[in-house]
């Protein structure tokens, strides 16, 4: 019997994109060789590589001036890349701290310019999205992370800047329509809502490159890799290929905009029963909620083990909370069928 | 019917590692998910992880002071970590030219201390493994290539040298038995003889780490991630997984030590056809020679073609030579069986 993954990453993808990974892994397309062994230089991946870009210009409906980057190392790597390559050492930027993503993104931008924090939710525990903070506008560009994973927050409206935003978007990407030429540079770990582990997707506004005199290692300045089309060095071919399949799986299902609509029925569904339920209740601010991690717990601390037991035993897996925030914390990302929410949903019921 | 596959990486693997690798992106051991959904913090990629490293250790028989990491951004962002991490602005460093990727090694590691290149093999388009040269002392460590996978040359011997040797074995990492102890570190795209294209192993010696004060990203300083198991981020799940099948295959195939032996006979079959058929002629020192890319070229250049497509019909794919050098480069990693290249040898003998 399938289980239900809530994990908040790696996470779940299309059951369909899981099969067709796997028969790939043993013989693509019938070519008698498995997609983890053909050169990243052969017709057949430079063509993965393609669809993966359009498919990504397509879906997010990005600006000419925009380029699209499959990198490895994490969004994690982003921290510092975005600051590196942006970031003169006396050019200010500013960032919003929304949680521990974004704190690891401020402290390595430090090393690199005047680092400003603009606003911060922790002082509750980063249980909402701060709002109303004076934005300045003299800064290469202000840092945000849409969605906090761990305590299952998410940005409902960006801020309203002049200045080019550069966004964590790892666990909210494709998960809803936004107006990319806001952004200086989106990036996002594939592990949550675009593949599995082992690729980055960097989109990009080449304008803002080349502004600075740093030297930078050739591995980690954008331009290299906008140059070659991703493929300076060999790229991480399995993670892309996946990733391609779950962006091809999303158009084929109406792209953002029903991916946007079955998102906002699949928390609906979830933080009614939240709201409903006494033996319940939300973690996190109820206008700051998150659509992609739901966050919550049990009023009686007690009750903890007995809805794990339950869920586990209803085949929801992956429910617990990070350790830093503790309770339950549901992951519903685009490949999370309405059923596997119901599934939740209706044990949640019966307690 | 199965295509024998020549590339040079990303390359051949086993056909049982591709098969379970399949498997396992479509059920992981029968839990009911996909080990691309599972998280990397759950019981069974903590296990695969841990049989990662501990199979590295055993085949390599790693001494005590040596730390096993999985990383990304391949080879290519070793070629700027290993300077970053062991080399102070006016500390010196010793490489050796054998190729392509000994320069970009060199490029790299220029922006991080005094970097002196011994010896080249440029002047005869890398076709062999320069020897000879003088060794200074005085450096932080001596960086070399140990197998060209471009021009098909291979270090028979390492250099003499009391400096730790920083050494990219990417392509002929687990392919012949190594005194470890001679390394400061060892670094290796998986995507040759290890594993498919998305992780990098680093092999570390922690004794030489922490003597620098540059300020480093986080992310590429490598305590970091020896103090996190490899999982300071969520590492490339999928990549360290089938890896660790290939490491389990090789185990259970002999070792390095059978590996080695193998690849001997296998290497001989072919530079043997080579030598005695005058319809071909190698194109690397014969001292020099890469045990596991084997390069050529038709006596005659006008046979280039009917050599190539008679291969291709024999189901031998992956043959033609590396852009910069032209030609046919036959790479028999550790998972080309002996038909492989027999399959090729008849094709040639043919000629």
């Amino acid at each position: 019997m399938k289980v239900y993954n809530f994990s908040a990453g790696p996470a779940i993808l299309p059951q369909s994109v899981m099969q067709q990974a796997g028969e790939a892994a043993i013989d693509y397309n019938g070519i008698g060789l498995s997609i983890l062994e053909i050169s990243h230089r052969s017709p057949e991946f430079v063509a993965v590589m393609d669809e993966a870009v359009s498919l990504v210009k397509e879906l997010l409906k990005l600006p000419d001036n925009y380029e699209v980057l499959f990198l490895s190392g994490g969004a994690s790597s982003q921290f510092f890349m975005t600051a590196m390559n942006l970031l003169g050492d006396n050019d200010k930027a500013y960032y919003v701290n929304t949680g521990t993503w974004s704190k690891k993104a401020i402290k390595e931008a430090m090393a690199f310019g005047q680092v400003t924090v603009l606003a911060s939710s922790e002082d509750k525990k980063f249980s909402y999205i701060p709002k109303g903070y004076d934005i300045p506008d003299d800064g290469k560009y202000l840092h945000i992370t849409s969605n906090n994973t761990v305590a299952g927050t998410q940005y409902r409206e960006f801020p309203a800047t002049t200045m080019p935003i550069v966004c964590d978007m790892s666990s909210d990407i494709f998960s809803r329509e936004i107006d990319v030429s806001k952004f200086g540079i989106i990036y996002a770990g594939a592990q949550k809502n675009m593949g599995p582990a082992g690729t980055t997707l960097v989109i990009v506004n080449k304008d803002l490159l080349g502004k600075i005199d740093r030297k930078i290692p050739t591995m980690l300045d954008y331009r290299t890799h906008i140059e070659k089309g991703s493929m300076f060095n060999t790229p991480p071919v399995f993670p892309i290929y996946v990733s391609m399949l779950t962006m091809r799986w999303l158009k084929d299902n109406g792209g953002i905009a029903a991916m946007e609509k079955r998102n906002a029925e699949k928390a609906k569904l979830l933080y009614d029963e939240i709201d409903r339920n006494p033996f319940f209740r939300g973690l996190t601010a109820k206008e700051d909620r998150s659509l992609m991690n739901v966050t919550f717990e049990t009023t009686n601390p007690n009750d903890y083990d007995t809805f794990l037991k339950a869920a586990t035993e209803a085949n929801c897996s992956g429910i617990k909370g990070h350790r830093s925030v503790g309770g339950f914390r549901a992951s519903i990302y685009n490949a999370m069928p309405i059923e596997g929410v119901q599934a939740l949903v209706d044990v949640m019921k019966s307690m």
